[in-house]
């Protein structure tokens, strides 16, 4: 095995070269060179799986019918917090929104723990590992876990890689993963991997915790307001991005959005995917927030009706504002109903977190956030009475966020 | 979503059948029949994929080159029993063999985890999700943790399949790998499922427990004796089966076995690999055992490899018998070098465990296993001073196993 080692490190000595000698959590200096790794130019990750972000996901609606056979018959149990949350979670499996809460043997402990996977989203495999792990642990923050106890690394080798292809790609992914989990104060300790057509990549996190630890995002009231903690249109951007290679795609938008706005859409949407949602998880404690869940691959309205669906009180969720990466609300609109973006479907990989606060305190909680990550967090909506549904208003207001702070 | 109920329902009337109003834990009672589910007679779950078994691992060696990456900078850190199977689990992710056992916060405690995915195997979906159920639970079991906490289910619908084979295979799937799970004492809150070209199927087994609840597989002294719970051949009978629709592939065998050897064969290698290595695991601390692994994709002697590398005294493994069920070892020579079968090569699923026991113990466990559980153990090698290999004698003997008992 040992004679092996040189081509692993090969891969890593170019990763260093990019990373300038970063420290684990720093983010890249320089884009990924295919070239520099002695791919060809026209390398690309992306084109190792045939769908991204919702594309890969089994529509909600079907999930639903699959999973109910699981659901009816699991005993009815004591509803003391923690059966009460699996029960809550079995009609999303597969979804992979948040996590499941098990009670433990050992007193007063649970096991809360997520899974996801999906297929290659951008073409640096070192950023492409870091937002897989960034993309697995949002959930764990979307409970408002702030500490990881173990993570396991899924990963499948495209049948199509050339062994090239893979000796220098998959060390690089697993590098971005292990990299983002050591940033969340965790580590990476398994997994499997297997071939595959296409390329995935995913994981498993799990903590052991006390039910103080944890925020079962059931209890919105009235007069709550929903925060945002990072900006729509993630796919629009890495979409737009690959048709810089493509010329009959790229004229439909190229009148509304140049060359130069797409690959700073591009920077600051793998800037975004990559960021962790550990801080926004913190911050849910200290301003006692009602709920949470992350935005992901069923878009920002899907995930907001599912969130409202598992409220206790009578509540609806009102969108008003949508914070869009720059021009791309422009880009998804020139494209006609593909996105849906404004209508709340368009699919967000490693998004940010939806939380709903107590009206007093959501200032409060997006400006601590932005001081300590240098990312601004909005208010897109309020929690009126209803009957658990989630809706966005006719015409929302699009908050063009630039694509640098 | 409630409208949706009723097709999953359809599915579960069906299975219901075949489970002859079975309870959770008893084996079905009639073949998957397509028709009865109003699918084609000719539909086989196992086109869903082009990778079977060993087939669908990353090899061995490369695994090791690519997870190199991931070892060199992990901190030395104080030996105790967790830290330093930390470093032992790393090299073999993705290997899916064995589990990741993580010190806890929560003093004393461990977080024991292990996560398996694969590919169809065999035709009846109930009963593949019960295989891939216990599949993922040996590598606990492997470890002699003989309750697991919590499972999660990972599951991957072929972009081929209709909507009408999905509506039906998938509640299947999902219905076996969940009876299988409650047959463990544990149950399935959650997974993620994604659409991939080939059907995919696996989970995540968690458990937290007391150092003492494990074993960790690295305490093989001279004079141990190794054992092995579950016969070979698995990967043999279930192509062989398959063969029996492939004029062209059977001519190959059928001078050497029947069609209803084969037939047999394959209903036993299904009922062993849906059965769980739970008591062998609950043995193996009455006994004794002084380390375990499971056998799976890469084999007998892949496994055995790994396990003597592991060990900290100067031994290796040296294995004489080959229990292999029924004619499969016949079929095996038949087809050349394809399977590697009697040279340990061949990738089984779902296996049985090989234990490593002190001598004056292995008889009885395997009197005991067989007195609970009506399934034979055997003795197939001997531990001696060694440099941490493993390796099969020139002329195994081999013993053939009843495809009834």
């Amino acid at each position: 095995m040992g004679d092996y080692q040189p081509v692993a490190q090969d891969a890593l000595n170019a990763a260093q070269l990019e990373l300038g000698g970063a420290t684990n959590n720093a983010m890249l200096r320089r884009a990924f060179d295919p070239t520099a790794h002695d791919l060809e130019p026209t390398f690309r990750l992306t084109r190792f799986a045939d769908l991204k972000g919702r594309g890969c996901k089994v529509p909600q609606e079907v999930l639903n019918k699959l999973v109910s056979s699981l659901q009816q018959d699991y005993p009815t149990q004591d509803q003391d917090e923690g059966d009460q949350f699996v029960h809550a979670a079995i009609p999303r499996i597969g979804i992979g929104l948040d996590c499941s809460v098990t009670p433990l043997r050992h007193r007063g402990l649970c096991l809360v723990q997520t899974t996801d996977f999906f297929y290659p989203i951008v073409d640096d495999p070192y950023i492409m590992g870091k937002i897989a792990c960034a993309n697995v642990l949002s959930d764990l923050y979307a409970m408002g876990v702030v500490d990881c106890d173990n993570m396991l690394m899924l990963l499948a080798v495209s049948t199509k890689m050339t062994e090239k292809e893979r000796d220098v790609v998959i060390p690089l992914i697993m590098r971005g993963f292990k990299d983002s989990a050591l940033e969340a104060g965790t580590s990476v300790t398994g997994g499997q991997s297997v071939v595959n057509p296409w390329c995935t990549i995913g994981g498993v996190a799990s903590t052991i915790c006390q039910p103080n630890e944890y925020i079962v995002p059931d209890n919105a009231v009235v007069g709550d307001v929903l925060v945002l903690t990072k900006p729509l249109g993630t796919q629009v951007a890495v979409n737009a991005y690959q048709w810089l290679d493509q010329p009959e795609r790229w004229n439909r938008i190229k009148l509304v959005v140049s060359e130069e706005d797409v690959r700073k859409a591009y920077h600051r949407a793998m800037d975004s995917m990559a960021r962790l949602n550990r801080t926004a998880a913190r911050l849910m404690h200290k301003y006692n927030a009602h709920g949470a869940t992350d935005v992901t691959g069923f878009g920002l309205l899907g995930h907001a009706q599912v969130l409202a669906s598992h409220q206790k009180k009578e509540v609806s969720f009102v969108i008003h504002n949508l914070p869009v990466i720059a021009k791309m609300a422009a880009v998804a609109k020139a494209c006609g109903n593909m996105f849906q973006l404004l209508q709340g479907h368009s699919a967000e990989t490693s998004g940010g977190l939806l939380i709903c606060l107590p009206r007093e305190q959501a200032a409060a909680y997006c400006k601590d956030i932005e001081r300590q990550e240098g990312y601004q967090a909005w208010i897109i909506g309020i929690v009126e009475k209803g009957n658990r549904t989630a809706r966005i208003i006719d015409k929302p207001r699009v908050i063009e966020v630039p694509a640098r702070d």
